[in-house]
């Protein structure tokens, strides 16, 4: 158990399982039966064969698809790290409410139940039809000067994704996108990619929303200028201290989705990453517990450079590659339906036995 | 008009126009409203731009999708150039039509009308319920010592593709996959693949459905002979001549695919390539006419080496990557909801504006 732990993440912690090696090779045989040539579905068989193997060997229909979003602000933003102003994290709330956002668009197309939880937006939103209001704190501290949150605010905000993951398995829910909106959280992302990986802050660092060069160059010795405050050398890379990470930097929302990726792991039910800062969270989850990988899939890689160095560290190819830099779950949810697919794929097909298709001769 | 076109063709080559670029300028306008950064949707931004180009500024819902799957054999299966014996060509077809194929399974799940077009298996067939028969000959001759088809022959398989072009077009179909089944025809496309892009037969040359290390290296000798028994170096790349190399090396189901892409294009319907094969075609269509590359979306790269060449040789960025070497169109299907979702966003999301977002301010 690792030191500063609620009880409920230590409870949570305990519970976790890497999928049965049995469902895997059982899903292997199976594809290899279908009517095709081995292997060429190519990654599709990979991604059945994993979903399978974490499911006990039923892919389950009708798949209950589902995206969290998590929305909160950063203190940092007051060092002008941002492309748009701290408001627009409120303003993207009230229009994911409103159906406008291209997060909606896509939940609706891809038939996953949205929810966007208010984890620590800087405003109040009054009774607000739609919204998940579990707000830890008006956004957090400037990291620059202080820890972005108490470890009491870190554990809060990472229990709110813990309960969640109960709440997606009372729903019998089986994929899970996870996904955010926070003005300044590649800045946040940048740091922890940074400390995880051990890469220099000019290299995880990008552009955001769309900076202009001098910002994104100040916006790189911000990065710098807080991974020297809060972390020494020695806890770089391997020697990383995950929630100590977490409770330096923030963000509130990435806190969560850290607690919705371990819940997830705890219920074997598959996760799927979106963008950079997503993917920083399911990084601090699977440092926190390695065996959280063997639940992620990745639904995109970015255009943020940092990105990569985090599907690299977490050993996971990107499903999609299309250059989008959106966040939102955007990325996850549109990976749905090649998930699906490839579930369909191996549900669905004929055998060569049942269709008489002969095998090959050479 | 280029020599020997049947007098069908010529008036279809005639009608080709491309598409008015206001209506791609109109388009981007709107995406850069949407409730987002600029270009953060990445490909998704220029896949909804050129779709709604085509379409003349709208995307028409509900979206009609179709997918056509040809098939036929290849003389040159008797040199033993693949894994599989030709009679998988006619087994194929019967699970096609027992809807246990992955092509099956894939259209089903994404609403796409599946039409299975025999256009030149070496079987008869009787009265087979659902199969589109449009058999000009039992598989085409054996390219390593003859012609593979007459011009004639030629011909009237193009036509087949251009017939289903207008028919497509009378069902208001607005998006096509193009795919094909045929054992051996791996070897066909790399051949065609050679002479369009000037490649070297040992680059443009693959393991097909899964050749052991002999049986490939038997494969580029084979490629390597058809090449010089029917083409000279002069008409290689810039000056290759597509209805010559076509009617050499065939095959029947390329040269209907080849009729059915330059008749999307006439009619100004979006068509999706698939993999290998289905790129071959495109390409000799887009040789005998560059506009059609105007209407062309690539959904994936598969495995095979020769792929990636016609890619390049059309200026096509695949949409997918999933490591796939099937066929029948799967790639193509597969990428339809990626193309659907960009669509549903240019069409659905909020703007600014209508959402209250503010924009950026650095």
């Amino acid at each position: 158990m690792i030191a500063g732990t609620s009880g409920m993440l230590a409870e949570f912690l305990e519970e976790i399982v890497v999928p049965d090696p049995a469902f895997l090779e059982q899903a292997r045989t199976r594809l290899d039966h279908l009517t095709k040539p081995p292997g060429s579905l190519g990654r599709l068989e990979d991604i059945a064969a994993r979903f399978v193997a974490i499911r006990k060997g039923n892919p389950e229909w009708p798949l209950r698809k589902a995206a969290y979003v998590f929305a909160a602000d950063h203190g940092i933003v007051a060092e002008g790290v941002s492309a748009y102003p701290k408001e627009v994290t409120r303003q993207m709330v009230l229009n994911f409410l409103e159906e406008g956002a291209a997060i909606n668009v896509l939940a609706r197309l891809h038939h996953a139940e949205l929810t966007v939880v208010d984890v620590g937006v800087d405003a109040d939103f009054g009774d607000l039809l739609g919204l998940l209001q579990r707000k830890v704190r008006l956004g957090t501290r400037n990291m620059l000067h202080e820890p972005a949150m108490t470890e009491d605010e870190m554990l809060g905000a990472l229990q709110i994704g813990l309960e969640l993951a109960t709440g997606a398995q009372e729903k019998r829910q089986t994929l899970i996108a996870v996904g955010e909106m926070g003005i300044g959280n590649t800045t946040t992302a940048s740091v922890i990619t940074a400390v995880l990986t051990g890469q220099p802050p000019a290299l995880v660092t990008g552009k955001g929303t769309g900076l202009e060069k001098r910002a994104y160059e100040h916006k790189i010795r911000i990065v710098d200028a807080v991974i020297k405050k809060h972390f020494r050398q020695k806890h770089f890379g391997k020697n990383a201290q995950p929630l100590e990470v977490l409770r330096c930097v923030g963000g509130l929302e990435i806190a969560a989705m850290v607690g919705l990726v371990l819940g997830a792991t705890r219920y074997q039910i598959p996760v799927i990453t979106d963008g950079f800062i997503s993917t920083a969270a399911a990084a601090l989850a699977y440092t926190i517990e390695p065996r959280v990988k063997e639940y992620l899939f990745a639904g995109h890689c970015s255009q943020e450079p940092g990105h990569r160095f985090l599907l690299e560290y977490l050993g996971l190819d990107p499903i999609l590659m299309l250059e989008m830099r959106l966040g939102e779950g955007t990325g996850a949810v549109l990976a749905m339906p090649i998930i699906e697919s490839a579930l369909r794929l191996y549900t669905d097909m004929a055998t060569f036995a049942s269709a008489g298709v002969s095998g090959a001769s050479v």
